[in-house]
């Protein structure tokens, strides 16, 4: 079964923004035994637009679009696809009652031009959009289904994985699994994988590269799901043996969330300080549904006034061993655990960039304490790249520190 | 013009990487005056390349290939193309000399496969590759120019600047120009905009929308760089008067980087207190390399016992108007600006769901306070979305309020 991405937008095609949802698309129909062969874009223009749809009629079986539904002028994915399938647009009354509802609860005026958004090709489906306005609609004619999406990824992801996954899945099978690492190169990891005997006809292995984290991805394809499984688990037993050092997590699922479901686990109470990483590690860790459950506090004490006033910092220590130290990190999390309840802290101080580096402290330098009552141990790191890739990286190294610190 | 992008790869169509190359070659055309149209991606398919190659051919002045350019057998990109355009391989004798000369210099053994890379359609011109082996090939008949470049980015993107730029370009310019707006949504915005004088032939205004805010865009095209400048400017005049309660910023500058710059001007130091954004508020801010210039701390008190121990919020308070209320958004920034020397403070508090809500206090209700020593203001906020959306919401709002009470 092939199927071909139809990305709609001008935003995509000037390059304004980068075409992400091609690459969830594309792996996602992977999992569903689906090949995305071709993945187009085009800009929001009626006449190309139908050119472009109908090629992918003639070499596709599955056409998944995004973008173009929203309810302004140069949304016209409904309009072309449906003339161009010669299926007539039609109001949905209950859909054009959702809608009213919609913006009645959230106190804003209803333009006609909304109504747009009522409509749907003759003999199609809504799918529905939880996330915003737009809904999609999903056409089935002469065997071929095609699917129009939302361009926004928090509305498109949910909409697919709810929906359009159960309107599309074939009898073929394209399993995928990832393990996750960190801790090794990316170059040193393929050479190590070259060495083990997990190498077989029909399923490849790759590995991706991310901010501070490797990915193995193994691909295996096949009739039989039973026996792609059996492939794919022997050679992820391999891999995990040969690496287990390395492997925090399975499956691309954040290290925050298994950080805060091991504390959930143990009822932990944790509370953060951070310096160089400005809030970004509670960010990430607050950016989780049920966060409030583990989190006490997280302070960003940025200037050396608010590690002195809110950890308890020794105006000394800042004074003869500097900010980014041992020393400071170390205060910073006996000062944070004293003044809570925590169970766990950690504290972070570095120096993320551009400026701000010296010989003896050069850009990347990070210092970490994870601190529980009756232990602690302090950690040095050298992170490279530019002042966000180095944010992030002790971001994941914070997490797979405090995961360690666990287990 | 119009150019089509061709991306040629496996890892692309499954999903494996993401299309960053459709992105950078799509910007910089534009820059050129040329329209990148059609973005397409397809597999290592000797037979589907071909079709989609023709295809190009059909709809496209300038066609710009990356990836399949390498010595192994799954790179096709050269052999289909010189097939498809009757141009026959010849191999080049100075470029065959480089190729072997290069294995020398890295001390490794060529094999044959390698001299696949001296080879080029005839008539056409090697483009130099100063990062990797594969040389660029540029192919110019009947009027149509054909550029192959090679998929890794830091090897494309050098060739692309020193080589392909000066090859094609024109002499027609596009200018694009945005106002980034907050406060209004997308649809009413496109209403007024439309009963505007702003429509002219050829040039295009459309509108844009990501959490919290929306991008107007006006493209301009034209020979003569001068008067679609002029125009382009003529248009935002018209929308500056129209939006002004709206309007933060142009050209997608990030609002943080306009708030940073504003505390910078000022002299101000700020402090922040966040709640339902755990930290993203603060963590945006300190994305910016400066931000200690301005920022003195970040307080992400999650747990009613650290908003009463950091920030001195009462007990009574948030038993009686609860964490998220006026009172409690009033009493952290109060709590704030008096234990720091912070000229202003912002507090956020709100419910980012998706538990948590109830009727009389849904998902979505933020409250923020901005305080400076002898002011301050609180607003009431109904975002909507899941968790991400709203704190991204609250973010973005959160900053246009520190910005609107600067001004």
């Amino acid at each position: 079964m092939i199927a071909e991405i139809l990305t709609i937008g001008t935003e995509v095609i000037t390059g304004s923004i980068l075409n992400t949802n091609a690459q969830y698309l594309a792996g996602k129909l992977m999992d569903l035994g689906i090949e995305p062969i071709y993945h187009t874009s085009v800009d929001d223009n009626k006449e190309r637009l139908r050119n472009v749809f109908k090629t992918s009629l003639d070499r596709a079986d599955i056409i998944i679009t995004t973008g173009g539904l929203g309810p302004t002028q140069d949304d016209l994915t409904k309009e072309v696809i449906s003339s161009t399938l010669e299926l007539p647009l039609e109001r949905d009354s209950s859909m054009e009652e959702n809608i009213r509802m919609m913006f009645q609860n959230m106190h804003r005026d209803m333009t006609e031009n909304n109504l747009k958004q009522a409509e749907r090709p003759l003999g199609s489906q809504f799918i529905e959009n939880s996330n915003g306005t737009a809904p999609g609609i999903f056409i089935n004619k002469n065997g071929k289904k095609i699917i129009l999406l939302p361009g926004p990824p928090k509305e498109m992801i949910p909409m697919f994985e709810n929906y359009v996954a159960g309107l599309i899945k074939e009898d073929y099978t394209i399993i995928q699994k990832s393990a996750n690492l960190i801790g090794i190169g990316e170059s040193a990891l393929e050479t190590e994988l070259k060495k083990l005997d997990v190498y077989t006809n029909g399923f490849e292995i790759a590995t991706f590269a991310k901010d501070g984290e490797v990915e193995i991805k193994i691909i295996g394809k096949g009739k039989v799901r039973l026996e792609v499984e059996e492939k794919v688990n022997e050679i992820l037993d391999i891999i995990n043996k040969k690496f287990s050092e390395f492997i925090y997590g399975y499956d691309n699922i954040p290290i925050e969330e298994l950080v805060l479901n091991r504390l959930k686990e143990k009822r932990f109470k944790m509370s953060l300080c951070e310096s160089c990483t400005g809030g970004l590690i509670t960010s990430r860790l607050t950016g989780i549904s049920g966060a409030s459950e583990v989190l006490d506090r997280g302070l960003v004490t940025y200037s050396n006034q608010a590690k002195i006033d809110e950890l308890n910092v020794k105006p000394l220590t800042l004074e003869n061993h500097g900010a980014v130290s041992r020393e400071t990190a170390y205060e910073m999390a006996k000062g944070l655990i004293e003044k809570t309840n925590s169970d766990i802290v950690l504290s972070i101080t570095g120096i993320a960039g551009p400026l701000g580096g010296s010989i003896e402290k050069p850009v990347g330098l990070v210092y970490m304490c994870v601190m529980t009552r009756d232990n602690y141990k302090i950690y040095e790191n050298h992170f490279t790249g530019n002042r966000t890739s180095i944010q992030n990286r002790a971001t994941i190294k914070a997490f797979y520190e405090i995961f360690n610190f666990l287990r």
